[in-house]
């Protein structure tokens, strides 16, 4: 398995690789840093569920938790930096496989000896998280003196903001490191807990406790200090008592016994640990991980060197953003790799993150939705407060399940100006999206459990939204003053998205909820009569009332640059919003989520028509056109638009994931791949495939879980093979036609 | 005059020359951090009174504010950094005589290229303080595209303890960088404008907003940048209304109109205001401080080098960490040059720092006593709490006059228990202390209008806490439980420093309050009872009940290193109670202060037994030993604690200052030549001197402010000459002997 390399050291990418090479487990992620500091570095821990609000903000915000990573090296006082010195030779990588991060470095130091250093970091797979690190220092040429110091640093915040209260650093059962934090508004408390072998002497100061050890390097010799740390939360502790509904029960126990609690777990897991033992362990959890969740791709052509790469480092990070069966927190847009929108949970979640899990651990796309479900109470609030009924989910959320989005965005420093965002009061799709993901959950799953206690509950409170959210005019109902996915046009009537959606919601919950007469009849008339926009005499789906009396401008310029929203250097919001300007196409991404909505003709007609006006400035566009390009037949556009997408976090620009990954896009790369390439249609009453493999590929393997068989796919120019693991007899449809699948290996011509 | 100097580039120096070369007014105090990061190196910029407290703690912190010296400069892209390359020339130094901060670099950049960098820095001497910069950078063999990037950093934290809400950033009148900044808890609000010439694109993001410079450096010729900043806070707009009482008025205004007023306070500040001339503006006022600020020396022995450059120092940073005319504030145990003791005001303020301001601009020593009575409120609240009567200040106090001394010490690491802070509960000395700066302030000034409106109210209440501290045992007052200046001794009864400036106090009170018959009464029986612990048959006085019945060990180790209480280390705190131990000596203290208590034998002979037993690991020792030394006649022992009191922050110990200079040492410097070497007694109805000059000192000269005359006195050896500044007659006595001074010069020999 390929490894995610750097071969240079450069202070400029020292933020993106920091995101693409971070390590964590779901409910811990940690940041890619350097041992040694750099100006401009910026160190990230971070906890799934661990949020605080900000003294003066109105949103939580993700905590930076006190760093654990960084190490000071000085030999003989020099002090260890590849900004000095000369780098002789320089090697990062991550290896996808195992989760091992390392780094080899020969340095030649400012006094001119040489020296070999190699970092090893590994993260645990197991939540209350166990993180190793090991570094391995060989002087070249001759006996150096080396000193070490390294601990746990309570300096850290989120870009100067402290959300931790240090409640205590001390030394515990004689060596380990330990420190108790308190979130200041959101009362969690973390214990993080540090040994380090060969142990040295342990000083606190200034938020920070520390052990600095001596190493006598003999020439040729390498010396090694290895440090073994855990991160724990008291959401590690209530996740033992769990019950699903209105409330999560807290343990009423005072902070003192909470912290106790935490610390002698936290002291328990450490016992006798040590790096090699998490390294084994962390290798064996991911070569099991790596058994199924990986899409194999054989190719001969150089072109396609990217295409696996992107797939594994995808699925790689779809797994470590995820918390696995705790259903107060879900995935942020950047997951847990960084700060950016404060890690707030988005509709990329259900939309893009989720189907790589329902097909995979069914079990870990649930707890997405039992996320929606125990906060279905603030959604409710949420719609009153506005006027309406049933769940109004919030656009951003966090640990409260209100929303979380910024009332204002970042202040206009020119005209001093605060610019409302309008996502929060418009941009209301989401709440059909989530119903859209409860219903995709129960076609792979037939979980009718689920169902009954808790997809029937959010089917029918979401599709209660949209039955108050419509308004009656002109003899139809019609849904007025939304955003759609596309967020370059604002404040539009009967957004095609979002009209569709409604109405597969509405439908949908009335499906589950055929005893509620009053409600299947307000349901009915709501479908009767939503005013749903169709194809004018010239093929077109309008986005929306307004759209296509826009003027249309030259994109070209503003294409090349996607991703960067540059068009809004250019031109002002208002004046982007009053033309055929999209961030991503509606219309593609209604077509991808349904469809058997429209002929392919149209399908077809629309996706070139919008696709010209659509900057793809939007992380989740590209994908999703791959997969429609793919489904209307053209291949070979599929497959420039895939690679496109593959190079969201992965390309050159330096600073395309300073902030973190692109959850979503990494999701959106293993949806092209199988919902576009392997033509993978889950939406009708059989799986079905219209399999379409990219000229470059000479074969494509996955496993994917459908109605509680593992199937595992083969697909070659030319054929398709299933194999799956039970001998009960599937139906599935391929290119249309029927075949039963059984025990046996089935292969067929395509 | 010389400069302070630093001629190599060391980073284990990095903070303690960030605090020697701070600059500052004593409003606000900008720490000498380079424009450049370094690893470890701590930025800080104070405003007096700016303290915020942190949630989860239980004390004021003076809150360091957004950073304005950092620039990040980029030469063709490689970054500058002292780590990197070579340096070739290394110089920078502070211009005490003009304010001046410049360093001078001439470099070799890791890819071999020259560079010549000049950085030059200055803080206005007035509030609302102008803050100017200027880099020039000279390319020395070729054309090289410099870009400098700054602009205000808000990342800043105390420590990674954030103190402060960011409620905008924004561009103003064009190129201002503009930042409004409240204190969380005590919701203080800071406006910080910037702007740089050449103007740069600015951007803000992450608490920072910048200014990106590009600047094309063609080789041999010097390309500049400026930067000016104002620093401002709603402190400086309450000043004008302010009326010394209960409480200041506050002005009851918005949120939004207190930043708006403060706004345009500060762009009318920089309109039109250039590095050179506030630089020019700063030399200035800084020429006219040295004017009268100075204890000049010639002398023609190398070893007496440092003796100049240390009383320099010390005028230097008595006149940027005192607030002049704003009785909010006072004066931090580091002045603004660093977070130690969070900038709380202890006695050091009225015992050490005072004098310096009461004999050379007495309205600023009022202030520090105005600062008192503003708080005898909170004050009186203390000693109620406690069960007394009167005003018991708090031990450390900031802002709101309360007690701020944390309850607790750092939790000892090893043991995981909190050790409970004595000072708060029993260092009672301070209540006395102050008085004593009252009674003296009165001494040197004889304004009876503060005594009648202030000075009686403060005495009062201070004396009548003392009749309520004391009980009555054996038929006599005493004082139970206490610490004195020597905090190696703990919880101690009759403490001879106490009880001796306790009766004082007293003494003082009922002085200045004869009206108050039932006060005089109680006064004049507590006086008459109060045990005075007296010299034993061997002419010790015992510094109280126990001391000398402990037993004594060698302690000439922990003298070698002084002032790092290394003591500690070997033996436990209650150990050292236990012994003949002094961190520093009361019953010198109690001699310098009182002077005529004691015969000049009893004096001698107590200064030895007690020096023997001091480690002097109290930055307040060795100055205070000095005085009283010469005073017995021993000049040559004084001038040797003279000469180590000045390397408390100027001797060679890299890390001596890292958190701040120590600024009743400062204080303490003066004191020792002047009250020490000139023999200057001002306890007594006339001034009197009795000149001691070390040998290696030809001449010393310094002014001296007593009762409304301004003093020159010119000291030889062999000879002492005034000249004031008035015709009206003054009696002062040399040596014992009556002079009268008129507006001639006069020469005594002595």
């Amino acid at each position: 398995m390929k490894n995610l390399s750097e071969t240079k050291f450069a202070l400029s990418y020292i933020n993106k690789y920091g995101s693409l090479m971070a390590q964590g487990n779901g409910y811990l992620g940690l940041r890619a840093s350097h041992e040694e500091d750099y100006p401009g570095q910026v160190r990230g821990m971070y906890l799934a569920g661990v949020y605080n609000r900000p003294a003066g903000s109105e949103s939580a915000e993700l905590v930076n938790l006190p760093d654990i990573a960084g190490m000071r090296i000085e030999l003989d006082g020099q002090l260890f930096s590849l900004q000095m010195g000369k780098i002789v030779e320089y090697e990062r990588h991550l290896a996808l496989g195992s989760g091992l991060l390392t780094r080899r470095i020969i340095w030649r130091d400012p006094r001119g000896r040489l020296f070999e250093l190699i970092f090893e970091r590994v993260v645990g797979k197991t939540r209350g998280t166990l993180i190793g690190s090991r570094v391995s220092i060989k002087s070249l040429d001759q006996a150096v003196g080396a000193v070490v110091t390294t601990g746990i640093d309570g300096q850290q915040t989120n870009f100067g903001t402290q959300q931790l209260v240090e409640e205590k650093l001390h030394v515990a059962a004689g060596d380990f490191m330990v420190g108790h934090y308190e979130t200041i508004e959101s009362d969690r408390k973390i214990v993080i807990a540090a040994k380090v072998a060969p142990g040295g002497v342990i000083t606190a100061k200034n938020r920070q406790i520390k052990s600095q050890v001596t190493l006598d390097l003999e020439p040729g010799q390498a010396a090694t200090l290895e440090k073994i740390a855990v991160v724990c939360s008291d959401l590690d502790i209530e996740a033992t008592n769990m019950e699903i509904g209105r409330s999560f029960q807290q343990k009423d126990d005072s902070s003192e016994a909470v912290f106790a609690t935490l610390e002698s777990g936290a002291l328990a897991k450490l016992a006798d640990r040590d790096f090699d033992w998490l390294k084994q362990e962390v290798a064996q959890e991911w070569t099991q991980f790596w058994g199924t969740g990986r899409v194999m791709l054989e190719s001969k052509e150089a072109t396609a060197n990217i295409d696996q790469l992107a797939l594994d480092f995808a699925s790689y990070h779809l797994e470590i953003m995820t918390p696995k069966n705790d259903p107060r927190m879900s995935v942020g847009a950047k997951g847990l790799t960084g700060e950016g929108y404060k890690g707030h949970v988005f509709w990329d979640t259900e939309i893009f993150i989720m189907p790589y899990f329902l097909h995979h651990s069914p079990e870990t796309a649930k707890n997405m939705l039992l996320y929606r479900y125990h906060h279905l109470q603030e959604a409710k609030e949420k719609a009153q407060k506005y006027g309406y009924s049933g769940a109004l989910f919030p656009w951003e959320s966090a640990f409260s399940g209100r929303e979380e989005t910024p009332e204002f965005a970042a202040i206009n420093i020119r005209t001093g100006k605060r610019q409302r965002i309008a996502s929060a009061l418009a941009e209301h799709h989401i709440v059909a999206d989530i119903a859209y993901a409860v219903w995709s959950y129960f076609q792979a799953t037939q979980d009718q459990a689920f169902m009954g206690k808790y997809g029937r509950a959010l089917l029918r409170e979401t599709a209660e939204f949209w039955l108050s959210r419509a308004v009656r005019r002109d003899g139809r109902y019609q849904i007025l003053d939304v955003i759609g996915p596309d967020e370059y046009t604002e404040h539009v009537d009967n957004n095609a998205y979002t009209n569709y959606l409604a109405a597969f919601n509405v439908r949908q919950a009335m499906r589950f909820n055929q005893d509620e007469t009053d409600f299947c009849h307000r349901g009915a008339d709501f479908l009767a009569k939503l005013y749903l926009p169709a194809a004018g005499s010239d093929g077109i789906v309008p986005q929306d009332d307004t759209f296509l009396t826009k003027p249309q401008i030259d994109l070209a310029k503003y294409k090349q640059a996607q991703g960067k929203q540059g068009i809004l250097l250019d031109y002002s919001r208002a004046e982007v919003i009053d033309m055929q300007i999209l961030k991503q196409a509606d219309l593609v991404m209604l077509f991808y989520l349904l469809p058997q909505l429209f002929s392919a003709d149209i399908v077809a007609q629309n996706l070139s028509f919008y696709e010209e006006r659509t900057i793809h400035d939007s992380s989740l566009s590209k994908a999703i056109h791959a997969i429609v390009a793919c489904r209307s037949g053209d291949v070979a556009t599929a497959y420039r638009f895939f690679q496109e997408a593959c190079l969201i976090d992965l390309g050159g620009d330096p600073h395309s994931s300073d902030d973190g990954i692109h959850a979503a896009a990494a999701g959106a790369i293993w949806l092209s791949a199988v919902f576009g390439f392997a033509g993978v249609d889950t939406t009708g009453v059989r799986l079905r495939f219209a399999p379409r493999l990219p000229a470059a590929w000479q074969k494509m393997s996955f496993h994917f879980w459908w109605q509680n068989e593992k199937l595992h796919i083969e697909l070659k120019q030319g054929s398709i093979k299933f194999s799956k693991s039970s001998t009960t007899e599937l139906e599935i449809e391929v290119n249309g036609k029927l075949l039963k699948l059984t025990g046996e290996a089935v292969e067929e011509r395509i």
